[in-house]
């Protein structure tokens, strides 16, 4: 693991997906860019001295030259600190595991893209709500056709947490979040409006051709967009609205998506995952629940534990380093995987918004 | 009543709003433009056959020149069929409830603002929602700051029963909705978006100072929009979206109010108009119900029976008729109603709609 | 009217529900025991003053002597109130609508059964409830055995406005609700069980065998059940379990179906009356809607406006006005309407509760 | 562990639940009574061959004479499989964890007691549910007075899996729940009955003294209960309800609690246990969300992830695990953890429920 020290949030979150279905062990670090607490961080996680590392260019160096080095690298840093270590570790032949945004820049993600290309190893993209089992059943069922030619996407993703300028009150979560040199340029755009647009495009199977977007900074001082308003035009004619805030309070995480077709609508949302509606037009509205009743496969291939059972954000996290081992060990194709391509989208919806909002809401195509 | 006669669908509800707290009787009428239908839809109705109009100029005229005339006429014709009709009886003298959007054009609109600035009578805008309890409820909390700034406005008003092109069919209130004669150009955002504007402006007192859409017909052959994606840009700063839909199967009714600022949100929706969610910034949401424990007045002024036991839209529909008929009696001053204003308003709104999607969403300014 | 004065709740609740459509006019009354109050009480509601009694006795022999006297009265009063001036209109040969439970005590319920018997008049029992659309599409999918063979009746109608003991502070509606004398002997049974025992019995079609009762009287000083906890046998097999409360807080009028057969269950909520889930076993879970997609037929035939325009409680009790209008007029067999039996039952329900309850919650059989 | 070898359920959770947090490794196990299966199902584990015992027996001895010997036992084998190994392990000095309920029979239960007492080893009884934060949170606000004095209690548990006899197809879960040679006497009252009554309990702290319960077995040839009708009362005078069933269709997991005192209510459900709602008497009901704002420190002491990301069955059954380990370690005093003392109150209801309903309902006291 890269990142994810005392004081992380993210990193920890990995640390658990990756346990949950006993595929991993954490074995090595270079768990900050301070030594001393990536020091102390490895030993509160249990990793052995000798494989906590000072940087990520020692830790690629070292395992890869190890017999038993690691099978794959988890990097869980601020958006700048995405490429870099990326980068090190696919020349070094070790797969990554990598959160989202691909990249504070463009230029970075581009060099990202590059390494993958040239590597053989794998190189996967933490768009974690993917791994939703009833996201994956709604994939499925839209590309059967359930819901017919699509027409109108509303997605969004609505939080509370920067309803006031806490980044200036030495919140870390907030600081490098609305820092313009280690977020990239989008504030909620990146840290959240790219979950909205990935999960989207995943469920739907949609390719954005142009977007619009309104672009805000409510927060006094701040210096990234914390609020998000944008439409959106797909390929074959559907529509969208995305909506992204961080200052909408009484939304703890809120991230929704309604899709709906000529032949039938589905809706879903991430703070109560376990059910999703579908109503097929002209026909009462169903409630779908992870795994229940009439089903029929997709929603409980990923799932662990019985219907009224809940499952939650971590499972579906765990869901994706099982994936990835499956991928890494040739057991899988990957095939639900979000990987470069889906951070190169990413890139393009961040950037796009940025240039669409410097336009006055002029519409950027790809 | 001007309209509402056999198969009409809005003239009953006017007929049952007027009803519930006796404070109308129906005692003359111009049903149809259709001679007989007009009669038989007034016997059914039990007008005396003497007081059944074959016009509303002769309507106007006669009832005018009686003793016993009526005092308040309500409108309930497609929306081209307004304008005439109102300003024949506000000429005449007689007070005007009048169905939403104010017109079917501009020119019919200023027609009609030109005959209320002229006339003593009173002219009411039926935009039916902001009787709701809570929706007034919502209005004075924010009046009174419970909200602080207001920041961020999300509203739409999702249906689906225009999902299949069924005015080929022969559905009357399909046809004419998506008859551009009848309706005026716009489709949802007429019909229906209007109401989620009005709405919007009415509960937080904001003025909208340029928006920009993007509208769809995704019905075959369908001459109108059926979907309406829209920015707003407020006085103050805030910003909005509106979402109007006709597509969206699985809903039936659904107009839906967020509304955040500095220091709290609401959010309300019309299926379940008995319940609100109000989140003041950093303390638990609460769910406010109407006339329900702590809400302080407001919510149980426009209420007939106890909370919990639900009212819904015909009793929404009956307050804005009796604050009408307390407005004509000089009992009231009628400030919570829509009335000329509001129809300006929503006619700019249909018309900026529809010139921003034709100018590819370019931002259309007051 | 009888009963309904200044001051009263149930009173206004009738009239409106008689005004929604159209069938009734109140011509005349006896709003009061309180000569003064009910001559203002009727000229509030313009109700000329020679049609303004001072007793029922005297209402019911003017009105049956007039060519043009009402063919029914609305009976209004507390509960121990309801049988004389019922017997008195019935052998006048007025039909009688009259609120619920049919009386204070089995006496004068008795009393009021012979007289239905003995009369060509028309007996209607008030259980407002049986008239919300979705209670009777419920019943008719139970009929048509869309549930199989009934198993489980869970029914529960829950409030908080007895969690202190209001009725010591001259609160009206409290005060003769906790008083043996005017109630009958029981409190949260009569006036709320009861509905929840008549809609369990009108939507399953079953008929309670038994049933063991334990009533409880929280409110400090209280002379009746505050809270019933009861368990119920139905012929068939069946078995029940009712809850009945006035001391839950955050309960505003929480009446509750639940049925589960061999085949599917059903779960509807009064607070939200346009929305019945329904779970046909090994399918999803179906969210079915007032007059909505795919409902064949019942749920539309009670409403008076669109899917997603919420109907309520005055709407509900509105239909069994017109239901009662129809059957008076011949035009209507009133095969949905309570009358004499349903309110037999409830007696039945009421006495064996409190026989149950204080045989230490011994089982009562019929 | 115990028992959790191929084809089981709960171990595959307990397996899951201890791995959550990083506090326990499995590196033994008696995992099956079939030899082959508990070898087959050790190396699926990773658990090394000279660990993978026959027998618990064998295991126990084993364990006990290492010096690298396991800390803990999970045992999660049916109920007639709890008592032998928890005793033996107990006795060989062992931490127990064990599934619940406690016993089939009070005669097991009391030995499994006898051997508590007299042990050094600690002994933990899963009632998972208790590890959920909102209930831990209602716990601490019940015991903080803000409910004030506690009058009713409604539990329940509902499920539909049963409502077929699914036990005659071969099905495994089924089979050993139905089997009174097993389960014990009784069905639904053990497998989720307890948890409801546990849950109440725990989080009250109110003890039942007295209950009347009337048990039904509908699947055909059943030969325990399938749904259950109980009425309790508490010491202090609050009374109760609790239903469980597995016959109930569209009820997944159904189980649900609603707590009521003279200042407040509670209403917590299991399918979407991220959200409790909490009414003071005479406010705003508020919607209180695990860690989110406003909760004053309970509801965030035992989550992982930030409010809106919900957590669900696997993390709450993890809470419960790392308690234990903090007990076992003696980093904490294992306050919050069932132990002997819920499994007896478990097994007093479970005994209490079928005698009473053998006595056609009369009350059971302890």
């Amino acid at each position: 693991m890269v990142g994810g020290g005392q004081g992380a949030f993210i990193g920890a979150v990995h640390r658990i997906a990756s346990r949950i279905d006993d595929r991993y062990e954490l074995v090595a670090g270079a768990l900050s860019s301070d030594p001393a607490r990536a020091a102390a961080s490895a030993a509160d996680l249990g990793i052995s001295a000798d494989r906590s590392y000072a940087s990520y260019e020692e830790m690629a160096r070292a395992e890869s030259a190890r017999a038993d080095g690691i099978d794959a690298v988890a990097i869980v840093t601020p958006n700048h600190m995405h490429a870099s270590p990326a980068i090190a570790f696919l020349q070094a032949g070790i797969n990554v595991i990598c959160d989202k945004p691909l990249a504070a820049t463009q230029v970075q993600a581009d060099a990202i893209g590059a390494a993958v290309k040239a590597a053989k190893a794998k190189f996967i993209l933490t768009h974690n709500y993917t791994g939703y089992p009833l996201i994956r059943q709604a994939r499925q069922m839209i590309a059967e056709g359930k819901l017919g030619t699509l027409r109108v996407i509303q997605a969004e993703y609505a939080q509370d947490w920067l309803t006031e300028s806490i980044e200036t009150t030495g919140q870390k979560q907030a600081a490098w979040r609305t820092d313009p040199a280690r977020s990239g340029g989008g504030g909620a755009i990146g840290d959240i409006g790219t979950h909205a647009f990935n999960l989207l495009t995943f469920v739907t199977g949609l390719r954005a051709e142009a977007l619009a977007a309104d672009l805000q900074s409510f927060g006094a001082g701040r210096q990234v967009d914390d609020n998000a308003h944008i439409m959106l035009r797909f390929g074959g004619g559907a529509r969208g609205m995305v909506w992204a805030s961080q200052v909408a309070p009484g939304n703890e995480n809120g991230l929704r998506l309604r899709i709906y077709g000529d032949k039938g609508g589905i809706e879903w949302g991430q703070e109560n995952p376990n059910v999703m509606t579908y109503a097929p037009f002209g026909q009462p509205k169903q409630l779908l629940t992870r795994g229940g009743a009439g089903l029929g496969g997709g929603g409980s291939n990923w799932t662990r534990i019985p219907p009224g059972h809940p499952e939650g954000y971590l499972e579906g996290f765990a869901t994706l380093y099982t994936d990835a081992a499956d991928l890494i060990l040739g057991r899988g194709d990957g095939a639900l995987l979000p990987g470069i391509e889906a951070g190169m989208d990413g890139m393009w919806f961040i950037n796009a918004c940025i240039a669409s909002s410097k336009a006055d809401g002029a519409w950027v195509k790809r």
